[in-house]
């Protein structure tokens, strides 16, 4: 069974949740969890007969504390020393709900990026019109950034949905003010002009309308873009559950039409419901290293651990690699031929 | 009665929706429209007793042609007749769900800035949790933006919320990636800055989830980023009405529930239905210009006549040269001081 490095101490709800989580990974057998942190705060946690792993260590990183602060001074905290074990082979992925700042620091100091990755990227998941998923990257790794970067996170997505979900050939679309030619900005402008060249099924300039219509598989975009872009679909939604709950409460005749159609909304607030999804993976390192939301309850926790387990199983980091590979190369021959 | 000009044909629909907005308007006496147009065409729409002014002008932009490009070669075109007539005080503002790019130029070029507006800007309605509206500037008229820009559309969003919405000390956030200090891009890290000196009601950072919760009134972006957030906004709202619709139409039992939640249903499709808002003010032009959805209909076009003339009626654009004037002069005094 693939081994996932859990950081115990990360999130607001660790270490209970995480601890819950991880037990619940393991009872469903979808990996073996290998529980991070503070030993005296996890053990009573968990069940006498439990065969989970626990790796002790007293050091963790605050939700607060700023990463370089904590690439200085936390080299021995939970979060980096799951990074460690994965480095050294005694697991094959990481997941934490820690400060996510923290988490990608070490991630690139510890795991490495891959060569030709400037700069790894957080991918967020998103459902969409058509029953599948999309991803988003970068949901706020990097904020400022060159066109060149938005290039390389659109190999990386091409990536994770071919290899990751299974899509023979994920269409790839760049988050715009619009779909002409015309639009974008100066950074998408010139990122359009690059991707033209790059060999994915690049579809061009989308639209926020597009991102949930399901008309892309990979949405790209700069982390500032993409963290707003994240969070205004979940104030969307929750604005909307919101809207619906507050009247539906008003009038018995709503409340039957309510259970009448609770199904429907159940489906509905699990579609919406980020914990399904378990968590972020962060793209462009060497390994596996799935960052939570800060809020992460168990099932979020479990499921970040599913994902973790995938994604390790289906070796995305070396479909990565090689694929930076050749399209480092293309640029080589490229620039050869022009010289 | 306030006279508005009204481009008869511009938008997905034009001259047929936008004749029959006005002359909506025009019966609910919410304002007397001047339609701007080809004679020929509006005339046979509007019925023969109509009292509605027809002004002729032949030529008119098309939907796809450049902002530049129809600034050069259709000076004599519907909507740039419109703001003509504004000049001349002939009408008080002007209605167009014609090319929006080609709206704005000629908004700028025919009315002309206020004074200390560096670059006008669109702001958008936003419903929220609380039943009330937000606004967000800029919705896509520039997407490459200085911290100064930024700074200028919060004063004019604190203008109008403050004159145009009757809300006495609005609430204005910058839109983000985190609310904490160290969050932003270098823009809005400038722009934040910035903003701390100026004397409105600056709340700081705001996240994408808190501009559906009501917790701002105006949410201040660059064009490029509000653009993303507006269109995301609706493709988000759509998705979810998409979902419910599919499964409810599943079975007789969804049905009937349905048909208990009708009302609560129809309030929602109603309040993230941007046609009950109208259209969006380019806010920073000498004057009151109401740039409309292309795919306006009837609706939309009376409801964007009734902004228009409420912005007139409450001569936005004079509060908004006096707060412009006075920031200005906060601006020398300083400088002064420092000098």
């Amino acid at each position: 069974m693939i081994r996932v490095a859990v950081d115990a101490m990360g999130g607001d709800h660790a270490p209970y949740a995480i601890v819950k989580g991880a037990e619940a990974a393991w009872r469903e057998q979808i990996a073996e969890p290998v529980l991070v942190g503070d030993e005296n705060s996890i053990r009573p946690l968990l069940a006498a007969t439990s065969k989970i792993e626990v790796v002790h260590t007293p050091s963790f990183v605050e939700m607060r504390e700023s990463p370089s602060s904590a690439l200085r001074k936390k080299r021995d905290s939970s979060v980096n020393k799951a990074y460690a074990l994965q480095c050294s082979g005694d697991v094959e992925a990481v997941v934490t709900a820690g400060n996510s700042g923290a988490a990608m620091a070490f991630a690139i100091f510890t795991l490495g990026r891959i060569q030709g990755v400037d700069r790894p990227a957080i991918m967020s998941f998103h459902p969409n019109a058509k029953g599948t998923l999309s991803v988003l990257l970068d949901s706020g790794g990097n904020v400022d950034c060159k066109p060149s970067h938005l290039v390389q996170f659109a190999i990386m997505g091409h990536v994770y949905a071919k290899y990751g979900m299974g899509i023979e050939s994920p269409k790839v679309g760049l988050l715009s003010n619009g779909q002409e030619e015309t639009k974008g900005n100066e950074l998408t402008r010139e990122a359009h002009a690059l991707l033209r060249g790059v060999d994915i099924n690049y579809v061009g300039y989308i639209e926020g309308t597009d991102m949930y219509n399901g008309s892309t598989d990979v949405v790209v975009s700069d982390g500032f873009v993409g963290n707003v872009a994240l969070k205004l679909s979940e104030g969307v939604a929750e604005a909307i559950t919101t809207f619906l709950k507050e009247r539906i409460r008003k009038s018995f005749r709503r409340k039957l039409g309510y259970l009448l159609l609770s199904d429907v909304f159940e489906e509905l607030a699990r579609t919406v419901d980020y914990s399904e999804y378990g968590g972020a993976p962060l793209v462009g390192v060497n390994g596996v290293s799935i960052i939570c939301h800060g809020k992460s309850n168990e099932k979020a926790i479990k499921n970040a651990i599913a994902m973790a387990k995938d994604f390790a199983a289906k070796k995305i980091s070396a479909h990565l690699t090689e694929t930076m590979q050749q399209y480092r190369e293309s640029i080589d021959r490229r620039t050869t031929k022009e010289s």
